[in-house]
């Protein structure tokens, strides 16, 4: 999406609902997570491969991917300041992360309906290597993010 | 499973893997993760929820809660000591995980063919609350989780 | 489960929204299905493999096993006459249905909460192969099923 | 895609699969499906909802939108002419389909490697309104689909 087609509302109230949610995001901190960009629906978050984040096959542990791409679902899809939370997701792992390798996590909205939305994950490796594909199904509770 | 029916070889197999998988498993050791049963086909393994595994909302990241059910999955279906990687899995999340909870997945196989497979994996909490469901799909490779 | 261990009135619930539901169940009827049981949180369809139900590689359609296995997974949680909804499901196709197989699909509850629920089915041949395995997220509306 | 990016080749190779394929799929022949469009790694398939397909609510039976959803899935994966079968899928019901309307699933290639693939499914009705999302994993067989 072009800038100039963005609604710089939305891309505010997106800023501002990242920033509450960092401040407390302790997972996210602790796995050396960076926010690289938000906006209305959409968010890519980065993580490197830690030499503590591998599995008993030296490869970045499934879970760890998830987690990060579970991360940049949890940042689009309470983009508009709807408290919203994961009720689930289907991943598909396909090619391996070492250690090292900076991956990166964008998610989309696909769908996002009054309650239920639907949202894609692709993460990709610093060579543009198709890491694993995440769809998450969210749902909104009743309250804000942030009143700030 | 009554320990009388059990194969004691099959049995030794799943821990030998279990030993052979978990000296390496930097990623279960750093999440602080427990090893607590494993046998042919399933496998138990606990998590204690900690300060910085939660996320913006106060409850434990659904990636996290992800990586110990993939890792009851891995130990599950590496126990006949057949090298084998997670393709994929559909994850529920049924109810937060907090601060101090212990949580407990149990990983046991639906089905094995030739090369792929299917585990289902349930995660409880200290009190008998079902915090998430997972199905995991395997795949095979050709080679042997240990030799010794 | 045995007999003994029922609740006479569940079960009784379960076979008025059978009877309910399958009266006008269009599709269930035209695909030859047959409700071989149900009961509180279960239910059991068959449906045999007809020549109009193979896809372009002869075998069964993967959209029509999984017919079968929403048929079962909608008895099953419309059991106990709170009308209830398939939101979603996953699906995982193990073995080819044939013309002439007759395939059987048992639903089970594995979580019925407040609003929302998960169903195991396992669809298998008359060699007792399984053919199939759907998992089904179901989501309750506020009405019944029959007032009868 | 504009056609002028579309290689030729490819474009005349979907189309001969597409004929060897539907010349024997009874089963989208019997649910009155019509292949609307298709190109390398995409394929567009219609199906107007019947009194025959609906169920006990009155609404388009889920597996039955599934069944065309994987129809379109069959022939994008398949339009390369290798040989290739579902493994599973996930789907997401989001809105009903009623008796009368023309649903269009328009399957897409997300990823295709040597052996695994994952396609996109959209199904929509007349009003454009998303009825339905699914994503479903491919496995290559050894063979072609057609050698004409």
């Amino acid at each position: 999406m072009t800038p100039e087609l963005q609604d710089p509302v939305a891309q505010a109230t997106a800023e501002r609902v990242r920033d509450a949610m960092f401040a407390k995001d302790a997972a996210a901190r602790a796995l050396g997570m960076e926010i690289v960009d938000v906006g209305p629906g959409r968010a890519s978050v980065s993580m490197t491969v830690r030499t503590d984040m591998v599995n008993g096959f030296g490869i970045c542990q499934g879970g760890l991917v998830t987690a990060l791409a579970d991360t940049a679902f949890a940042y689009a899809c309470n983009s508009w300041n709807e408290q919203t939370v994961a009720s689930g997701f289907d991943v598909q792992l396909l090619a391996a992360g070492h250690i090292g390798d900076t991956l990166l996590a964008q998610a989309n909205v696909l769908m996002q309906g009054r309650r239920t939305g639907i949202y894609d994950v692709n993460v990709r490796n610093q060579d543009d290597v198709l890491i694993a594909v995440f769809r998450g199904r969210s749902h909104r509770l009743k309250g804000r993010v942030t009143d700030v």
